[in-house]
């Protein structure tokens, strides 16, 4: 299984006065969703960075496709699009449980740093850990 | 003068345990400086609504260059990329204003959509308003 | 049962530069808490929302005693303090679930009102489903 | 001049599907309000925590009396409402600027602490400044 599933409840606080998510929040969202990819793989990000090992994100993409409205269920879907030497690009669809649609798809680039920032190639125990979920593009 | 600019004080909500501002929060900087563009340009988004005219995003691209502090003071340089039959890009650069170093770039598009999420229209008063505005890509 | 009990992870966007879940998030773990308890209880806040009842805050009170930690799991706790003729007040207390440490208690107070901001009493049917549920003070 | 003023003008980010500003967010105008307060009496709070002074929050009190709308422009009123030997107690009324009408008001309550949270008593120079602010209850 290389997709990992995350749900989410949508909140007053995720919503806007269109009464959608508001769509910075997505970003959260995949955040939630990378972090539990990793956990369910044995990784645990607070570890890394205690490892001195740190993903800032370099780059995000999103696509709106269709609202989220409040107190839905949301499905984060979220995968490794590619693994580099130094970086990692996730890829997420958010999709409402219940329907099954697909409500927003992007991506986010992260090089790995050491705490001032320098780029570093990607521990060996994680790139093994971390392989097998790549799942390359459709 | 095509490009608007908004100063932005970075405060400890903006950040994260990184010590620098989250990267969800540039979309929150982006809308101020569209919507501030627009004021700039006599147009209220909040009428734009009233008249039954809504922007809401399908897709948003960041470039994190380099990351902003706490407490520092941000300019939100804001530009119409592009104005189409029905909808309107935006490009943003948020710079630190004591350094004037550029610390990320993004698009956001909106299709212009009636309050059932229908597209419309530019509407003539604000196709007007907003042309002499656009700044092609350098 | 009267205590409602909700798992929640904090993420980097939860946290600030201090390292700990910063102090406005707490009212939005508030909000997830009442929410599921009124859901356990059978009472989805979209569909009162629906019928026309809603229930903006007119108080919060907060202590913080302890910080939150990035990955930390918390239990949001959260039971009714007092259910008025027009009005209700929900208890929190944000524990750590693996120490069990108390990190944030707090109350909040909710008129029942209509789509105008007007004052009306407890539905009926709410009222017989959340009586049972209020637990007074020690 | 005892009690600082800042403006903040309301956007989408700020409101959640009610159409007003979501009730933690106040929290925020807080930290806007106490934190400018304190530039104004020639205090940068960024150079406190530089030598080694914190002001975490213990306890936060709001009274919400009026909704804010989206594209309001609000004044946050800030004052010191009590100094301590080791705490600091803000005061907070966020008004509308065009009705000048009340719409939350708030405290907060801070220890003075040092990097492992311990307590310390406020700098001698930092009560010196602070001292002529305080503006005790009406």
């Amino acid at each position: 299984m290389t997709v990992h599933e995350l749900e989410f409840r949508v909140s007053y606080a995720d919503t806007d006065r269109m009464g959608v998510v508001y769509y910075a929040n997505y970003l959260i969202l995949f955040e939630r969703g990378r972090t539990e990819l990793m956990r369910g793989a044995g990784v645990r990000y607070r570890d890394l960075e205690e490892e001195g090992v740190f993903l800032p994100a370099v780059e995000a993409n999103l696509r709106y496709l269709s609202p989220a409205h409040y107190d839905d269920l949301l499905v984060i879907k979220t995968w490794i699009a590619a693994l580099g030497r130094a970086s990692i690009t996730f890829a997420y669809d958010v999709v409402n449980r219940d329907t099954a649609k697909s409500l927003v798809r992007g991506t986010t680039k992260h090089p790995f740093v050491n705490k001032s920032w320098k780029p570093v190639a990607v521990p060996p125990r994680l790139r093994g850990v971390l392989t097998p979920l790549v799942r390359p593009a459709a």
